[in-house]
């Protein structure tokens, strides 16, 4: 198929803007006449430096980082941070709070327990994950180290509609909309976010942590694991993904051009709701999660017969709408809307809805 | 500058291949008829896993990666695996032998100390790491979990021009010089190599390992660094770095037009030793390694005088041949000539050496 016949909806590695790829293409042989690809570059280089560097400036004036907070560029994704998270902020003996409102959710809270004492500070499991509970739902621990929470779950298609409130740190996986919405990044400890939703491809995870957390790890954490390392490297204590970086750069070029977190705030409500809307009026299209709790990135669905759901995302696929398919632990279908959707892949899925409703009457 | 007025002699990242970068150059936008770049494809789409699938069959021809052996694409860099290995070949209360022969082989060997007992089977710190040393020098453990040694040390020119002999498993960082000559895989319980030198961009680091040797890692490991959980989700327990394992595909491609493994052996002396022999035959260059020691992937030289070796990086930058100025940590001078180095690159280095000794006789 030709790209303009395709609108992909998958739910990371995902859309990525059409003029960032053409940009990078266009000087894939030859950067900015350094004679040489980004990709073979001496992350020591002034000409990677300068990437490096802007891309960490356009990020933090994209975001509001303050000055007390770092940004760096590691690997290993979300899953990393699980980890990471536990192994420098819980202390010997510590103990956090967990929110647990979905798959990547549960997975960080289990692994928290390797390194210290968790509680489960609320969970969503009882209604499958369909909600987020409110704040005054939350069972805070006194002298928690940190309270961790996943602010869109993409798999159940949720997100909070609110910051928590807690004497605790905040620690927040953002992978699946950061960018998207404006956020006081100085109420958090720590936000994380794998790349491959709203920023880049998959291969750089971005950190954003008060610096003051930094320098308690326990002895056991791997040197690569440390934030320390990394604040005093820049994240350079090795190679970093200089690729992703660099694309990353591109997008945040791209983002400003669209007005910004801001202008994407904006527009993103307005496409999920075109989605919502289409299956509130619909007989045959349910959504997933609880009205309230929706995610504008990832909309959750079923046709309400599972081989159906099947052929519609089978269909679809032959008609260009990429990626339908629900995650395999919670099934159904799945759009996602990040950032670089654009309007017309949305009213493209609606108008293969109405067709696909035409056709399967319920 | 122009591509073809350049020449890059980097350590990592460093040169790939012409043919590599403008075949994923072409297709940035549209691989394959999918309609998207690879960059924004679901890794559990069937167009990726094919991909993920070929990338892997190729390498395990190219290598000759026997069946007992299971390859993982990772993150992280060689650094992670510094961590990696004694978290998961270590045990409770193990020992191993360290070959400390360089920069990256002290900075293994100090984080496998975390981790359980360490014996310094030799070093060659004594010399400032200008020499390699040979089998009847290695004090063995009896009982070792496995011996560490890093085949080719970047910063110092230098490479073990022997595989050692060990009751242990043994586990090689191969990163700067896999691919470029052979070697028997079953001979190792563990290879890893970073792809920024001769495979792929920065961001997937390579690991060949013995399945017998997995699955034994202590309790505290994070979970993304159990080589067991990788071997059991094929590289997938969460999403790899997709971009950098596809342009490895296309290297494997460009490696076999060039008649492999085997054929980069063939010529990769030739290389060096057009280099080492105008050394060996001047007055103002003096290689740093001895000469049995020597890397044919990292030539290390100086022109005896500091600010000459400066002036030396400086005006060959100028005139094209970029990033020989030596690690910060050795000083002097440095030219990589990986697998993607063509020949006129090194007639070029040659040379502008010859030039450089005409103007500034000793």
């Amino acid at each position: 198929m030709k790209r303009e016949e395709v609108f992909n909806f998958s739910a990371g590695p995902s859309v990525l803007p059409y003029d960032v790829l053409a940009s990078a293409g266009a000087e894939i042989l030859n950067y900015n006449g350094s004679g040489m690809s980004v990709m073979e570059m001496s992350h020591r280089s002034s000409f990677f430096q300068e990437i490096f560097d802007s891309t960490k400036a356009k990020l933090k004036a994209a975001l509001g980082v303050p000055d007390t907070h770092e940004i760096l560029f590691l690997q290993g994704g979300a899953s990393l941070q699980f980890s990471m998270v536990p192994l420098n902020l819980m202390g010997e003996d510590g103990t956090a709070d967990y929110a647990v409102t979905g798959n990547f959710s549960t997975v960080a809270m289990k692994e928290a327990k390797k390194y210290g004492h968790v509680n489960i500070a609320c969970s969503s499991e009882d209604e499958n994950h369909t909600y987020i509970p409110q704040q005054e739902a939350l069972k805070l621990t006194n002298g928690a180290k940190y309270f961790y929470y996943c602010a869109n779950n993409t798999i159940y298609g949720t997100a909070w509609n609110y910051v928590p409130r807690t004497d605790a740190p905040l620690v927040c996986d953002m992978s699946s909309e950061i960018l998207s919405r404006r956020v006081d990044v100085s109420k958090y400890g720590l936000i994380f976010a794998g790349a491959q939703k709203n920023m880049a491809p998959a291969g750089v995870t971005v950190v954003i942590i008060d610096k003051r957390l930094a320098g308690h790890e326990l002895p056991i954490t791997p040197l690569m694991l440390s934030y320390k390392t990394m604040i005093d490297k820049d994240s350079m204590y090795n190679t970093p993904p200089c690729w992703c970086i660099y694309v990353l750069g591109k997008t945040l070029d791209w983002l400003k051009g669209q007005g910004g977190v801001a202008g994407m705030e904006a527009i993103k409500h307005e496409k999920a709701a075109m989605v919502y809307d289409f299956i509130d009026n619909s007989k045959r299209y349910k959504g997933c999660a609880r009205p309230e709790a929706r995610s504008d990135m990832n909309i959750t669905f079923r046709t309400g017969d599972a081989d159906l759901d099947a052929a519609f995302a089978k269909e679809a696929q032959a008609n260009g709408l990429m990626n339908l398919k629900g995650h395999r632990s919670a099934g159904g279908l799945r759009a996602s809307l990040y950032n670089a959707q654009p309007m017309e892949g949305v009213q493209a899925l609606v108008k293969f809805m109405e067709k696909f409703e035409a056709e399967h009457h319920v």
